[in-house]
């Protein structure tokens, strides 16, 4: 932590980056976020993370502080303060520092808007070779997922279980024995060729990377069929990936105990995971 | 917010009360929280509560930077330096201020404590005479309702929908009919001088207020039946009352359209309130 950060337009050490403990971002994670990949240099996907965190916003009743173009100046004057080549761009907007209310507060209060850098490995990544092993737990997260609230205590606790385990990620299921989808990632299983995700809804995040990835799977022939699944069902299919800003296509190759197909990375994630890189670098250059 | 808080042992103007970006009560929700009500400069119930928070943290293995004794003579030091008479003192823990990674951090971050206080008017309320109004709303929270955490956006949404409705509170119903808790409160019925609450479990917050009314009534012979109830029940219920450490014993009047009784505070919710005070503050003095 010893780069520079944004505090509301502010550009300063990260070290003495700091809020309000009245923030409602921190008294109740009344707060929005997303979080861009950087390659190269580049801010990837810009466009649909922008949107969605409007989106976001809009269905808590929030108002950014700052405009589209605004945020995103800020977001490129932070890539180049610290020379980021490589990892995730984060940022944040939350309802504002107020006297603790659990109704919003004033009008007048301005909302908070902070950002940063988060420097990872995201084109290099050792794990693709073997791919990753998960575990799955019950689906304990609030009904509106579809929202990307700072709201995360569940998924932490769902991320540390999983790492505990040796494991790279969570996925949940619901009471019906459906899979939603991962702590920090979508989920989709493929079978017979055909890439199987869960169809948007409130139960799963709109994901930018999950969204790309069937665009460009339609365009490659490959077959999609947009339907809930069950966590039997995925242990018994053919492959299976997660898909996040920060993973591109991780292929998996293990749900708790099964083993997925040949239990290595198979053709079909691996080629997704080929053409989403190879299309986002391209879309930001 | 011109008083003094607390933050990590330092007592300093709420205006300059402030914390890390990388706190992971600001970027996770990942944080616990208590607040207990003064009347008096007295704390009130103070036992229950440190019991409540020793117990949520533990469920989220999460370990407080102070010890119980350490964290009420610095509770203690804030209502003797704000000179603070009436209202809620609010604490806060949280994982502490790491790189952003969803599993923990290393063990050897330390957690976040913060604390300031909250004036308002607990023992003269004006809506105690003609009781509230309430709206019913469909579960959204997480499933670890148990856990006082600062996760509330879906609470905050709630409260707000009260407001702007003219209504006090918002109380959830599940899939399945029944009724667990307000956004803020406690909620119970009573049918023929029975008092009916929802029995405890994951769905709801154990409140203090809640089991200090129940040993109260118990202790005064008004019947409790404890048993989910569902929200048609409670429209049609005599009486019903939510109870917080903010409200003490708050009677309901409406609920939605639904008017409760004879429209009025009911005897039995009334008797409650009284009882609950008196014995607050006598327990404290």
């Amino acid at each position: 932590m010893n780069k520079i950060a944004c505090v509301n337009g502010q550009f300063l050490p990260e070290s003495e980056a700091s809020i309000s403990i009245f923030d409602r971002g921190f008294l109740f994670a009344d707060g929005i976020y997303e979080a861009i990949s950087v390659v190269d240099g580049l801010m990837l996907d810009v466009e649909p993370h922008m949107a969605r965190l409007e989106r976001s916003l809009n269905e808590v009743a929030m108002t950014s502080p700052y405009s589209r173009e605004q945020i995103i100046a800020m977001l490129r004057e932070l890539v180049q303060q610290n020379q980021f080549r490589e990892g995730l761009l984060y940022f944040q907007i939350t309802r504002g520092a107020a006297p603790r209310t659990f109704q919003f507060p004033s009008s007048e209060v301005k909302a908070t808007f902070i950002a940063f850098t988060m420097p990872m490995p995201l084109m290099e990544r050792p794990e693709i070779e073997h791919g990753v092993k998960i575990i799955s737990l019950p689906e304990q997260r609030w009904k509106r997922r579809d929202i990307k609230s700072v709201g995360m205590l569940a998924q932490c606790l769902g991320k540390q279980a999983a790492v505990e385990q040796g494991c790279h990620e969570a996925i949940r299921s619901e009471d019906d024995g459906t899979i939603t989808d991962g702590t920090s990632s979508s989920f989709d299983i493929v079978k017979e060729k055909t890439l199987i995700p869960r169809p948007l809804s409130s139960s799963i995040l709109p994901g930018v990377t999950r969204r790309a990835v069937l665009a460009l799977a339609k365009q490659n022939e490959i077959q999609v069929e947009e339907r809930n699944f069950t966590l039997e069902e995925a242990r018994g299919a053919d492959e299976a990936c997660l898909t996040a800003a920060s993973n591109f296509v991780m292929p998996v190759v293990q749900i708790d105990e099964h083993t997925l197909g040949t239990g290595k990375p198979g053709p079909v994630g691996c080629k997704l995971r080929a053409i989403d890189i190879e299309e986002a670098l391209g879309s930001a250059r």
